[in-house]
């Protein structure tokens, strides 16, 4: 039997950062996202099982590597499942191949499609954000479209934390998000040790994220229900700095962004500043890349400016009518910084996507 | 009369940062610094007055620039105390001229001199702190010799602060500063502001700070008091950290840090990782100027790996046994690295360098 399930990606614009339960991956706070278009953004993973393996194998983006080991965890959970469902599990054993349609530790959650197919392959109905969240956290919110809230609420012991669509991708199609590539290579520490060390040792984290979150998590609610651009864009600023500030509050300090990071969300502020209101804002996850979210009518200019500011595009056309891949050459560096133009979601089922194939 | 003072500098390993009384610079949180060396890093402030003066004038390393709006409140406040004391004030207007050794606008405290001025011009005896406070609030610290603590301690209603001598210079004869300068230019927002919008914006630094701060105050009394080089370094780095922390929480973000400075960041964690123990810390202020700590036996390894890192010396000697200053060259910057090797006190009684000029 072979399982084949692609998956959007998701920005975070309120931040998961810390776990009350490291065991069932259960967040310390909630946290909201845009689900992306996954023609331009997505993750494919194919999932088999073969005669004669005698162990699980990973493939990421064409090359073996280690199987994850909270993969590893899901698949297990899945088959148990399964099992107690009275399904007949051939051999523990299974092959899973993942491709991404970009850099994968780059700091874009790209596990959904892994999980997903899990819940698929052993036949397993209804919610799969529990496979999802255990597998990686964040990949969660890639399990619905439009803007995702993965809340922390704690109020029903039997559901400490679910995720629901708070609108569809039609409440604000205007919306945009473009993706600056600072760096394709690997985090130096990866998000679930980070945030452990964080939520272990930073008194900022301790004593003010929770509350901070929770208003941050009305705030941007209430900014997405009334499509008011300059509320989204504080908010979302507010939380990026602050997940990054807990970070450096952290011992050792994590630092994933990179001076091209700063000089982006400089950026960002001047070109505010200079329109006298909000036209664009930056989000950073636990990796450099900027995601950039603006609104429809001010793409071109904010592509013009960064081209001013990081240097010149190559390669492919100068406007998001023409092409939305831009690659933007970063004139302090001699780096490219990749400016990727996507809209943010593509369809408010991704998982109808879903291709099933029985050999 | 012409008033002649010399003042040291002194870095902050407990941070000041935010106050509880915007008037009288009361501070929110106690800090503790080094007084160091004023023959390498220190400010030279002469004060007259001369017939015919219309205003007060103010220049700063030989150029005329604006009078310091806090400066003239200190001025105005000696002015009053000395008429308050019966003595004859001559002129309301008087000239001051400040020369400093090192970078004025890098991150050092340099007001300390000015204000100490004043107090001798006006033949005021007794605490100058209370002056150079309301001039600069970290001058205050410069005051004093060796380890000195500005106490937030409120407990008093008539000194709601207070500064006082920890440990005498010779308490620790081995400890040792390296100033990395960075960058001479002048910082982009002033502390004033920054700590107002701080204490105004940041979530984090409402919630934590000041509770943060009190249990650090007691882990570096303690290891200053143990002479425990490990335990100095970490408590030093985390305040630094957690300053910069706060200031990214803060709205709009202020980022004093650069990459050259995150690079000394990580070099420092390396270095020490490489070692097994801490050899070396850093702290910095609000701007880009790395203070690194470490102990006599160690300088040697330290400059040599900070040469290996950033670049190659130039000009000057390659040891600390040979000349006390040193120029790096930043390798990836085409930047230089400077690199002043200081002891860290001269004397416990920095204001016996006062000298006196009656003309």
């Amino acid at each position: 039997m072979q399982v084949q399930v692609t998956c959007p990606v998701n920005i975070a614009l309120l931040k998961y950062w810390g776990k009350v339960d490291e065991l069932n991956i259960f967040p310390l706070t909630s946290s909201i996202s845009l689900t992306l278009n996954q023609s331009h953004v997505g993750s494919r993973t194919t999932v088999f099982t073969k005669n004669g393996l005698k162990q699980s194998q990973f493939k990421l983006n064409g090359r073996v590597t280690q199987f994850p080991p909270r993969l590893l965890d899901v698949l297990i959970i899945a088959q148990l499942r399964s099992r107690l469902h009275g399904k007949h599990i051939a051999s523990p054993f299974i092959c899973v191949e993942t491709e991404n349609n970009f850099p994968t530790a780059a700091g874009l959650a790209s596990s959904a499609s892994g999980t997903a197919a899990f819940g698929k392959m052993y036949s397993l109905d209804g919610d799969y954000t529990s496979f999802s969240r255990r597998g990686s956290g964040s990949s969660c919110r890639s399990l619905s479209g439009g803007f995702v809230l993965w809340s922390s609420n704690r109020g029903d012991y039997l559901h400490p934390s679910f995720v629901q669509q708070l609108f569809p991708s039609s409440h604000w199609p205007e919306l945009k998000v473009l993706i600056c590539v600072v760096n394709e290579h690997s985090k130096h520490i990866g998000s679930t040790d980070a945030m452990l060390n964080c939520v272990n040792t930073s008194d900022l984290f301790r004593s003010g994220r929770v509350l901070s979150a929770k208003i941050h998590e009305k705030q941007a609610i209430s900014a997405l229900r009334e499509r008011d651009f300059s509320a989204l864009a504080e908010v979302t600023m507010r939380e990026s700095n602050q997940l990054h500030a807990v970070c450096l509050d952290t011992w050792p300090p994590c630092v994933f962004l990179n001076h091209l990071s700063y000089s982006i969300m400089d950026f960002v502020h001047r070109i505010n500043k200079y329109f006298k209101k909000s036209v664009v804002a930056y989000t950073f996850d636990a990796g450099p890349n900027a995601f950039l979210l603006t609104e429809s009518h001010n793409i071109e200019n904010i592509l013009k400016y960064l081209v001013e500011c990081f240097g010149r595009t190559v390669g492919v056309g100068d406007s998001m009518n023409t092409t939305d891949k831009f690659t933007v050459q970063c004139r302090d560096s001699n780096k490219y910084l990749k400016v990727i133009g996507i809209r943010y979601s593509l369809s408010d089922t991704p998982l109808d996507q879903v291709i099933f194939m029985t050999i």
